[in-house]
């Protein structure tokens, strides 16, 4: 479009529409947004096929529902994240088509549905990970990514996880879900060929502080290619899987 | 070979050699190094064709030359982190063939040379990130990924990113280097369809701490897909690169 | 005054009516509070034309209620910060004339209407740094600013602040708001030609520990000539925004 | 130029010598930094008539000489800050014209004198502080500003900033620089009328954390008005008061 | 029994009745947990005779419940800790036989009694450290020690410790519990020939922050000997004593 | 009394009635609280004509009640600090006699009443700091000083705190109070011959981080001889205040 | 003296040669040092006896020599702390009559002796804190303090605390200086009369962060009574007991 | 011996050879370090068979020399840890038997040879974290431990550790020694039967702080009975599991 518009003011340039001062200055002052990088950015999520998503928190249930309907009414898929039930019940109706994910506190309308691109496996430590494991696959999930999760594979009994290491291993990306001391990742990470994501959790208390404990653990990972999201950042870190996901997909579609 | 040994067991035990109590016995001892599963984390690095790697920080002059002509004698490249120019100075003579940078403190000595896997970006705020830069930029090489380097690119003055943005947006994987305040990890990311890895740095002083300042931004980054490592862990970033550039390949030849 | 005490005084002492000795005792004990010095102080914020403030959090609503009626009684204006609703629903009635700002959660009462001094721009990152916002935004009017806000322009999506960047740069004073890793401060602060004060909000989670990670980036701006203020400190932004305003007035005026 | 360069481009799309499809190619592609608002930027410095900085910590004496000789080369005055007693010496021969300033750390070279534009006053607390407090205010005085030093007037005798206040309070910007507890910062914007600027330092020991405690003491100054910058950052205090003061000048003049 | 399926598999073998090849693959994917190493994992708890236990926290009745009725189907103790009063009550009438200790927060089911091995003392500073004190020593004792609770002998009265000393001494293991300022545990460190395990609690307020000095203090504590575990965690330090304790009982039975 | 037991048993020794052996067992054995420097310690609080004190936080209001009875059936004075509103009323009525300071939080039932001793001077800073004054002044009072207030004399306005100096400075002992950055025990030491005990109060906010800005920054004075206390522990400054009054009319006395 | 000056001044009034205007103006200008409140604080160490004191750390050897000469010139007594051994070295011979102590690193010139007021006691946790407990006592004996030194009697060993305390306990002041854990000043305060201030030292390592245990667990001290000074400031310590002992000694002579 | 004292001191009683206020006096004063208790303490290690220990770090050589001597001339044995190579240099001639161990900073002096006593297992990450290792082997060795090393068996490869896990099992105590996010300890106890004592190490970079990452990990380590020591505290890991030992040979022996 932008391009059409730089054309329409080109060629009045060339027809000797426009003189050459004011096409200079009209130039000049151009909107930036109308350039092809920033649409580049505005345009990004759409064009990857990846829903618009709305961080709930912090926000009314009036501000969320004008959100979603404005995004809802584009044709595209919806994500919202860190939608607490209460918060949910408000929407529900107003909202028709809304799925919510109570473990994930997050809701999805899908209009369209995309193939599945890429495996991704959700890796976490102990069941009171949940919340943040499931932020992670639901979100994985409806980026478009073959999802698959290995719960309560922490590290307290190493054979756990090495009972399901054979499926895990096939995956593209793996996130890793732990709180407390955070070592899950790093075992994982000396076993897999596949990028490891890890996102540490604020489980834990007292030394934990917040999950504090957790973040550094991971960040000082012994193992190589492990990288690392912010705390309890379950959608952060199925975000960066399904980005690497498309990029698998488009490599090998090339 | 551990499939071998496993198959010369059975093999006894059908044959009659081997009484089964004395197959048990010897079947739960079987170090687990020689199973599959222990064996893929062993090898992993030389599978992936990555060099082996090591870390010299803390490491004598003679204990790095050791593990290097070990490595060497296996025919494998070897990647040599960390290694401060005196360092080097006391290994150059024992170790033919080694190449420094001295902007990156590795050396690497390459016996076989792969083809090229996936493009790596490596952005960088100041001229004062160059060593970490550097790291990240010549790991990444010596991993087998096309790498290119955009160096002084920060947002202090946002024009120089943005000149050279047609190029960066075209990597695989980008990975951004900077500390102060950290915020080029978020504008790039802001822009950018392809994985984000940031790498804070511990330059600055006063309230940068060591690097604090730029990884808790570079955490908290308001742009989705980026992911973190430890401070100054040039290193870290461009494995998790190459890993992410190996799948790529991997997926487009499948 | 104090001189006008001092020099009769003195002319006591000139006329013989008040011994040495007994002057110089007066003098030791002349309350400081009488000397310009202290005078200066006490009377600064009215001198400016700014309203008296009171902050509201912590003090209950009988307390505000008593300070401010005092304050309306001098015929000064007034505004009142951190002022929650349920707070300002239990002074309403007793407070005619005072008009309440709820995103910013403050009230003012305005006498007297002093002309709009110096131009400030209140730019901000996210929709949930509104509040902040609102508080510098509000208090910069009140304390006699021509107060513009541009929210919602964050480092995700660069173009937003490109393309209002013609307007803001034409403020004398610019208020930077922004949570998360802060980052909004160093890109504005690099393309302005104004004196930028940034603001940290607490908006984040996890490894933003309470606007640390916003307020360390700030600290540690690459970019020349950004001060930064306490965290959620929006009315203490505008504050210092306003005493430049009037210090460029003074200039301009003499 | 840019202007120029983007005239040529229209005169050839007007004189028909370039293609509509062409131009637009041209345009899309146009480095930003050609563009006016990068040029802004790019320029920054220069229009306001400030010299470039170097900023030398951590840079090489080939380094700082090839940037410094560089900028000396485009006739424009050049300042070096965090320079090495050492670095100057080795750069000293090689920089004709270049101005030392010991306790400051810093040289520079001027080619062309400013008239002085506003008065800066640096106030500090103790001897201790002399080195940030110098590098304030030979930048101050670097940048345009007429500066003055109020050094030693530490509150633990609050009578010695007391008895040069008269002087002070006649600045357009108050730099206050203070280690230890930071105290100093409250009680000067406790009596100025002018804007404040901290500088928290690193002196003190202890529970001083390297000037954290100054650094969150000034962060929470319960005086309005108060702006502050990073730990020891004598440098940023003084351009963002230089940045204060050409605005009071060119509102004056306007 | 894993010890059996390997058999059964190997007589197959022997017996002709499976080729080597299949074996061979059956081996190499034989689940983790059904080898030795892993099985001492998964039963380590059973076979040292202690409970199965389950960490309330985070987890809903429904959740517990169901747990706990799994653990009591199989015949072995449960200790379910982090239990609050709410919560018991509502899974109070699901499990018969469950006896609540509403001071320590935690409940158990006892199907067998074992008989008690190795004295632990639990030895706590002030009254309100009394709730982690109850975790622990209700734990050492459900564990299977010989417990006796020491309490309000904090250090602000050192001869109230004296006094009880010669009992004390007489422990096995000794849980130092103390909150504040965490000095207990060095004192009975400097006096104790038993291991001595030292509990920090968050009970303070101000520079306490949440029992981090109290940590800090035991970790850097002058007397020898001394173990720490997490802030609050009466349930680790009580277990790691029954370690210790099963240790002695079984070399003194060897 | 130890004493007498003490004779009692020698007595028996030296009349024959008690053999030597048996008395170096019983003296051995002799509980330490029964020596003096035991019971210097219990009785320190009565000896010094200091009222019992209970620390109400945590405790439940049957636990104060049992407590507070104790005390006052032995005759003495008693002060309960930290007693929320609700506590009180819920005690009231058990507790004839009692007085009740609801800005302080604290109670005390005084049996006997000494004379005063030594004078107290507490000075704060704002408002906000009410709490934690009235709870350093009230328990300042019931120790027995003669206390005087002198509250909002903060350092934003100087002459708030010059013009009651003359007053101030007469005082034994200074506690300083006050949050957000504490400067004022610093203007306060910097002026004072008496001994300053500086208390940090958790006012403020942001980057206040609960106090630790106040702390750190009168742990940081300037001026020499502040010492001080945990934050909001205004209970703590006054007794330690107390302490000093008594020494100095025990001086004074003999 | 300034009131002989006021006094001049007015008599020069009294005597109509100075007319009134001339002497308002020179009385407002008349530096505040001039006046009583001012001298207070500039003449405060001296009227109290105590020698004027140089903080050597970060001051060349010119700088101490040319400020110790400027004190010596005086007449009064001189003490340098923080003074390293190669400082004193430099300063040595042109400072006649100053005496070093090595492990105190500090020096004093004494011209008058004053007679001893008070007495202080120094207690010690380790040999390794000997640096600042020197620090410490030295000062407390220059500032004329009876002092006495309790070292090596660290709570590892409580006896050895409790065989010398009937000594200790007739201290006026008790100073306890006390690295790693800190718990020392628990145990004292648990059983002094005397005010015990604390010093806490960096002596330690890995989460002694510097001393940084040591202080909180100070501040934190469940023993009533306890003030706090920063990390390694036996000085500030000493000072303050000093100015208590002063007060003592004003108490007993009044 | 004390009890002689305390036995002769009687006798005179009862022999009439000193009255009982004579007895009552001395009795009251008599030395808490005669006292049985005490004594205990003071003899603590000796009775253990464990020899005496120095610190050598801060301190001189002359200061070692001067202690080791003593202790040797008491005919037990020595153990000096944080022994710098140059500093036992100083020393070996004068301490002839005395034994340095390079890896682990720490000399020994034989006098006499007990038997081994309890099996330790010191379990370690990766190379560079061989000095603690050792720190903590050696001294479990001197301290007459039977103490076997199972060195750089990270969980960046988890089946190294696994490989070796038969033979650490049979430990009694398990020492764990890990820096960077020290999930080693976690899998070890995991696995473990004996207690397992964890010390981090301050190997790493960037975000593990000194070995704070390690030290949070092992804090919030999700599997039971692991406890900590302070940073690179391997001789107190090793006391701790020696102090273990010995309670199960004296059990298994009494």
């Amino acid at each position: 479009m932008e391009r059409n518009r730089l054309r329409e003011l080109l060629e009045k340039v060339a027809g000797g529409k426009l003189d050459v001062s004011q096409a200079v200055e009209r130039l000049r002052i151009l909107p930036f947004e109308e350039l092809d990088f920033a649409k580049v950015d505005h345009h990004r999520s759409l064009r990857r096929g990846f829903p618009e998503v709305i961080f709930c928190e912090g926000k009314t249930a009036e501000q969320v529902e004008k959100i979603a309907l404005k995004i809802i009414g584009q044709g595209v898929n919806l994500l919202a994240t860190r939608c607490a039930p209460e918060l949910f019940a408000a929407l529900e109706k107003k909202l028709p088509g809304a799925v919510y994910h109570r473990d994930a506190a997050l809701f999805a309308v899908e209009q369209t549905r995309a193939e599945k691109v890429g495996k991704v496996a959700v890796v976490s430590g102990g069941t009171s990970d949940r919340s943040v494991s499931e932020e992670a696959a639901c979100t994985a999930d409806y980026l478009g990514c073959d999802t698959k999760r290995y719960y309560d594979v922490g590290v307290a009994g190493i054979h756990r996880l090495l009972s399901c290491w054979e499926e895990i291993r096939l995956a593209d990306v793996i996130v890793v879900v732990a709180g407390m001391e955070g070592a899950l990742a790093s075992v994982v990470a000396g076993m897999a060929e596949a990028p490891v994501i890890a996102v540490p959790t604020s489980i834990g208390y007292g030394a934990s502080f917040g999950g504090l404990a957790a973040l550094l653990a991971m960040l000082n990972s012994c193992a190589g290619g492990v990288t690392v999201v912010n705390i309890d950042n379950g959608f952060g870190a199925a975000y960066a899987a399904a980005v690497i996901c498309r990029k698998l997909h488009r490599s090998a579609g090339e």
